[in-house]
């Protein structure tokens, strides 16, 4: 039997705020009061972002013509076992190949496996939006075979930055895995244990991705 | 031991869409794709809403000087057990009272307690968006004494419309007790059993609420 240990969950996302970090040429966050408590009796926010803005999830239509909208992704595969490769050594701006993930803990089939490349490490360094580590075609491949539900990464996208062509994008969403990217830098604590991730997007009608609150909950098996 | 079917969840949130209802007055919600796979290879969104938009969660911050911001409750408290109250008979653009409540299931300190008015079986009838079914102030007493840790609701609001005064606001914020506004009808459903809320907001930094994706987990126990 397992037991979720809800009461110590550890939040994996990235705070949506004024100046983040995006993927470029994404819309640019803007985040701002429409009422005070001083001025009007109340606090009201008005925020305009992109799908992709802050850590979010990726579903298929994001590059596949008539592929799954996120708000149609079965719930149940948003409560999902993972497992964290830890990639953190590899040098910045390289692409993690499938012999960098098969050297990490084993995903079975179902479970998501996030890559821990370690750039959250230095998230708001705007260097680095440009020349984050993504994933090699070989590694997409792996991720195929391994019948994982999901791929996650603590950074703007899987995809070397500035591809011509989304191949690791096209290669897991072709096959209804989803992406969820940008969890943060502590996604590291859970890279020697198994974990359940809970990353409901938010219910964004018919389109390519939505934000979402992801968090880690411990799990003791009995 | 109580086991969670995840994978039997129920979407207890209201899609975001261009047209959606929202409390009058919040910001529009404005919802278009900023690049498609025509023209760019790539669907992208950009989305204009309200923290109040659509399902969201509401924090002390939203009534409260020096409240609490919606990104600094805790996260295990939007994993949580919840009961349902049917008050759907009362007539609507009426106010639920302590007495209305306490004939429904009992919910136990550290609760969420959800209030089913029937309101959301007319979700997108503009005439309901000014003359839904909210609390009386004897029901946030109530709930107050009950010791929940969440108060839901199947509308906009858990406040009279308009009015000048956010007495059930601040009795329920006040006393940090959260509350999940504009749950969608599927609440009904769990109106005889108790299941598990999942209700986690997105991550807006510093900010009065923010929307969720929230869902209904049963619970079988054995």
């Amino acid at each position: 039997m397992k037991e979720y240990k809800f009461a110590e969950a550890v939040d994996l996302s990235q705070p949506l705020e004024q100046g983040m970090p995006i993927y470029p040429g994404n819309p640019v966050p803007d985040i701002e009061s429409f009422a005070t408590l001083d001025k009007d009796g109340v606090n009201l926010t008005r925020l305009t972002i992109g799908s992709h803005t802050g850590t979010h999830v990726d579903a298929p239509v994001h590059f596949i013509e008539g592929g799954l909208s996120v708000d149609r992704l079965p719930l149940g595969g948003f409560f999902v076992e993972c497992v964290v490769v830890d990639v953190s050594q590899r040098e910045r701006g390289t692409g993690v190949t499938a012999s960098d993930l098969d050297k990490g803990p084993q995903a079975r089939p179902g479970d998501v496996l996030a890559v821990f490349t370690g750039c959250s490490r230095d998230w708001g360094d705007k260097s680095l939006n440009s020349d984050y580590t993504y994933l090699a075609p070989d590694a997409a491949d792996y991720l195929v075979e391994k019948r994982v539900k999901g791929v996650g990464i603590d950074f703007l996208s899987v995809e070397k930055y500035g591809a011509k062509v989304p191949v690791i994008h096209r290669k897991l969403l072709g096959k209804g895995i989803f992406i969820v990217e940008s969890l943060n830098r502590n996604l590291e604590e859970f890279k020697d244990r198994r974990f359940l991730l809970v990353c409901l997007p938010i219910r964004l009608a018919g389109r390519d991705a939505a934000p979402c609150r992801a968090v880690g909950v411990p799990i003791e098996e009995s």
